[in-house]
């Protein structure tokens, strides 16, 4: 086959990132994107667009530098956009971009999970607990 | 209203949780899922039941350390379980859960964004690093 459409092109690429490969880029990005921070910034962006201290007290024990971290990784990667109104003084907001709002909906559901299985996970728990208690 | 049923009592108990709040203990559950090696230990497991070292082939990269004690919370919560046969030698596999099934769903669905929107993410990168250099 001589000639491939861009699109072909894109979707042939796509297929070679495989996050399984220590070496494969997509690798990092799964690494960056499997925090906490990362879920409950995304989620919170989603209900709204906030600005820091907003964001802030909305993620309650979340530190000043883990915030300005995670949401400085989360625009270079594309997901978040920092908006800035010059007005007096001048108003940042940050929200969600098209490409986060993609992101939100897989990460909204992993936060759900843990709120909706927490009781099954500690029941889990308890049985592990004394299973391995009995065997001491 | 005087009664509840069992169930109405869960999905009420189950409404309580919030990972927003740092002192929830679904917050320190988001925490323990959210890791690179608690989405490819569980989308490996997905495909098949495995052998320790058929799951270090197959996650490239992984400690000895770090699968170990994946797969011990894994264990823990209810995600995944350790099924020894006793043969000779005795054969020790992991499989996953039903428990462990409904979250695989969801993180497999984070492992795909990242192989799926690596190119997006890239290009976003770029303009985001040439956008701060022309500042500098």
């Amino acid at each position: 086959m001589a000639t491939m459409t861009a699109a072909q092109r894109r979707a042939e690429a796509k297929a070679e990132y495989d996050t399984y490969l220590s070496t494969c880029k997509s690798r990092r990005l799964l690494d960056r994107l499997s925090d906490k921070w990362v879920t409950l910034v995304l989620c919170a962006l989603a209900e709204d667009d906030m600005r820091y201290s907003e964001l802030a007290r909305k993620i309650a024990g979340v530190s000043q530098k883990m915030l300005t971290q995670t949401l400085r990784t989360l625009e270079r990667d594309g997901l978040v956009i920092r908006r800035v109104t010059p007005s007096v003084p001048v108003q940042v907001e940050y929200a969600i971009t098209q490409l986060g709002q993609s992101l939100v909906e897989v990460v909204y559901e992993l936060k759900r999970w843990a709120e909706g299985h927490m009781d099954d996970v500690e029941t889990a728990q308890g049985r592990y607990d004394r299973r391995n208690a009995s065997r001491g």
